[in-house]
């Protein structure tokens, strides 16, 4: 069985080279050659990373046949980003937790008579 | 080499089970028997999927001896998110473009002589 869109986006994404790769590629195209030249790991080895990539649809390969630059397709991460979104309540809701127990740790300051530190 | 949170964060979300558990602690804390109960694996594969979004510190579990309710640790997510949040220009800028085209085909609709239909 394929895996869903979104696994295999997230797939894509668990992996540091990978992201890199695909920072480099949101400055614009860029052939297998530039985008191999930042890491120390060998043709094959980016070869690889960039068929996860092809295969996740994140990237694109031209079609000039000496060059074949690759360019970034952002579209899945979108969907990535809104499965993200939904559970951002969980951490606003934690700062606003903290924000509560700040005003409430400097009400409490301010309620104390002043010149204690003497 | 232990992988970096970024990379256990994406690769734990690669699954739509473990999204799913997620998805159902989002609604609060359960029990691994109520987790399990609407997946149709066996309670070794659910435990597994647990390990992994233990490891990646997206659940936490309880101490309770025999209950050990299970609860969402939205943290890494946030690192998720902010992630992806740097590509969010690409799908805008794209969209944009479409409205650019859409209302110049509407500019030309409007220009065109009444009643050419006939």
């Amino acid at each position: 069985m394929p895996p869903d869109v979104l696994s295999a986006t997230f797939a894509a994404l668990a992996d540091p080279t990978r992201r890199a790769i695909l920072a480099r590629l949101a400055t614009g195209e860029a052939t297998v050659g530039e985008l191999a030249k930042p890491f120390a790991i060998s043709g094959p080895a980016i070869s690889r990373h960039l068929k996860v990539l092809q295969r996740a649809g994140l990237i694109a390969r031209g079609r000039a046949a000496q060059w074949r630059p690759c360019r970034l397709e952002a579209g899945p991460l979108k969907g990535a980003l809104d499965w993200l979104g939904h559970y951002r309540r969980f951490w606003d809701a934690s700062f606003d937790r903290l924000d509560d127990y700040l005003r409430e740790a400097q009400r409490q300051q301010q309620r104390k008579p002043h010149g204690r530190k003497k």
